[in-house]
């Protein structure tokens, strides 16, 4: 196979920003390929919502793992697995990092969130894992692997529960200097001022990675400047199916029709390119 | 647990039509419940598409059946399963039905054409199954029910492969008299002429499903009047869907961020309502 | 489909005792309905050991609840699923009661120590969780049932941990209170000595479970007298086959072929109508 | 990841047989690694019985498929996967080869058998695909991959169906030419009378295999003398954990206790031993 932990090595190694899209199942993906976005973000707030759950660890590692194989096998660009807090322990995030890698998954990121998860942006239910339970999961991780290939990244959620930089700051370089291959430094502020901050503060050798979901007004090249590598997108695809959806079973209900829908969903013809029909229709004629 | 198989029984023995909406995911199936839908069509081209595969028996029953189950746990309306042609011959249609009865599918819809199905819209690589054999499908369906509840649907494809209304009557008779619980005459001509041709002339006492992806000019209430008593939706969740994400994905490819498209997706408090997030803050606080 | 908690439940309101048999896939559990068992265990332990996982929560519930499916829909005794700590907080213990119920799984059986479990014959890592956190799970699950068929049972690890037969009771009792429709006292002692003792001194009209997995020298019949309702042999199926395919491999080896073992093993016969092959031969020819 | 497909290549390069165990789950895998065995045949069969169904097509590609995967993720030596018939077309083949690749199965074994297959020890029910039809699915299998390491064993059923030595050499000669890198040539006489000559007769430079389950009279080291490269016991742990199974729940039930049993099976020392539990207990403490 090919090997695209390598492939995301490679892309963190040389110059330039790398775009990563959020995704949930196969077809998601696979628009996010065609797209030209450089990875996916398996992202454990779609995919719990595709399950129609809540983000809060309610979805076990099985459909995590199962979904984030299904993009990987229909796209040729690397999956990012957001495994949450590593669904337990040290023990079980050596077990899940086995999994992972054996799947053929490019990265996994685990956050220094206790399990139970809960969604990052809810105000209630945050706290943080004292550090060094989470430096136990990241050399679990780190020694879990087979091969030293497969990217494992640590997100810190201390500007989340509203530590402040410095304590971030400490914890990124816990996990930096116990094995970690990239930090994701998560916010929920209105302007990426926290975040550049911390990036301008950044003193190890590995990459930062940023999820402007909610400091959307700071374009990536900006985040680029101030020193980030990575960019996720990390929900806008399933937001944009819910809307697109909701919208249009409510036009269906009240015409009585698909008539006045038709021209704003995507034609059988497109749908059946993205699937990749033609391949199949090839063998069997 | 609420039997949904006898929920939809009683709508197809009360007046009116039963609308029902395609779904492909437990997202997808709750927002056709919140739009008043009756029922959620687990279609199998929304199914494999989602998957990232062309709907033409790529996927395994083992995914069709695990998807109509998380759309049947976070809804309160029936699912109807659309389970292709059984995947496979009689013994394996009766082994399917005992799996989909379990899982508390309140109706499964097998269609007479041979394993490997292709997608009914696709013009090659269809032919029909000689009546006697779907026959048998329809008895070993019927006849591995353990309650007489689950509804078992006979979908025809004699109008789809282009044999006429009089092939497709012979047919749906067959499969009324071998036990069906209602029959889908399937078309995919522009206007609803044959199928509406097809109701006029329908004489048993088992009621008809239509699904109009192609003949939507035609609104479910002329299709109620002709004689059918279910209309199917049967795919544009996955194709709203698919643009919605197409469309986003390029507009923060070319931006470089998402400012753009914050107004026309769904906020992610309408994303965590919709996940149910509330109840699981309630326990947790 | 037919009602195996009802079935349950019935058994439970009979007078006699209760034979439950401990398996691990479809055909371990079809053994034992073969041979007379009342209900099947579908053990932590031996799903785990069947995964060639430890059983310490390594496994997600997905995978135990798919097990469990397997054994059900293969079966027509009911299975009472052996769900560890309920796999995480109450508001898990939710979600999984909904799951276990909609597959038509008959009792669910949650223990009082936290997320992630160790085995209870491990000397160390064994801990319990303050009481009221596993009312509060047993609540969960009671309130999650859609109506009140499935059997919730409670299961302390008091003895086991070695806080003795009051602290036992006293959880034990708050548990009933709670709603539960069954207490499992669990012991790792070689005599019967203290689930005895329990058995005597309990005081609440709900019945009990025992596991005689160490204590095996005292027949069902003694604990049955002692106020046991039910007796579960919870591994002996896995540790069987461990030692049959341990031994087998080890002879072909030695022999380099098959021949000396073929009188110790089943035949293809055996297994075939074990499997049920009759059936679908006559479906095919 | 350690590549076990060019493990398996080794072996299929090195002077000396290949000694494979059948297998069906997690810990069946592992025992046959202990035992010596130098890789682990994910049996159709002995995984179909142990879900409880029949080997006839029952069970999906997607049971076969993460089953292997399981014993993968906790051996070290290669798995060879029983695909049967390939679950359909070339198209479908394809499509699992793809799976299987992606998911670090060393080899692939199809047959010439039409979908849906009946297990080859049965008398009914058997036929042959035509000889084009079998090398359209090897060829789809060796193109699905995306490098040349996975192995593709064809199968021919020809001396299963009574065709004699010449048709399945026929056959062989062309699954070689297409691309196929062995050939398993199957028989259910009593002696190995017909594969010694066929393999007498061989005349391409890809390896045999042998399974020889009825003529198990044949030593290993006779079947190598005679041209074969790997030997597979295709059924064995599952006939053993059959016949252990049901022996000790009988015992049990006769004597209402497992005293009986408690020398005859594993200890639950060695159970742990077997899942690895010591690695969880090092971290947790």
């Amino acid at each position: 196979m090919i090997n695209k932990a390598n492939l995301l090595r490679s892309a963190l190694d040389r110059p330039g920003l790398i775009r990563v899209m959020g995704a949930h199942n196969g077809i998601s993906a696979k628009l996010a390929e065609r797209n030209g976005f450089d990875a996916i973000w398996a992202s454990s707030l779609e995919i719990s919502a595709s399950f129609g759950v809540p983000d809060a660890s309610i979805l076990t590692m099985s459909e995590f793992l199962s979904t984030a194989q299904t993009m990987n096998d229909v796209t040729s660009i690397p999956i990012i697995a957001d495994c949450d807090s590593g669904f337990g322990d040290a023990s079980i995030v050596g077990h899940m990092t086995h999994k992972y890698e054996a799947a053929g998954i490019a990265a996994v990121c685990i956050e220094d969130k206790p399990f139970p998860k809960m969604n990052s942006f809810v105000e209630s239910c945050q706290k943080l894992l004292p550090v060094d339970q989470f430096v136990e999961k990241i050399q679990a991780a780190t020694a879990a692997r087979s091969t030293p290939d497969m990217v494992v990244i640590a997100r810190t959620e201390a500007l989340v529960v509203g530590c402040g930089v410095s304590e971030a700051l400490l914890r990124a370089r816990a996990y930096a200097d116990a094995g970690a291959d990239a930090i994701l430094v998560h916010s929920k502020q209105r302007t990426a001022d926290e975040v550049i901050d911390f990036a301008r503060r950044w003193d190890r050798p590995i990459p930062l990675v940023a999820i402007p979901t909610t400091y959307y007004h700071t374009p990536a090249v900006d985040l680029e400047r101030e020193g980030f590598k990575v960019v996720i997108y990390a929900n806008h695809a399933m937001r944009a199916a819910i809307r697109a959806m909701a919208e249009t079973m409510s036009a269906i209900q009240a015409d009585g029709s698909t008539r006045d829908v038709e021209r704003t969903i995507a034609s059988l013809d497109e749908l059946f390119d993205l699937q990749g029909l033609d391949r199949v229709i090839a063998v069997r004629q």
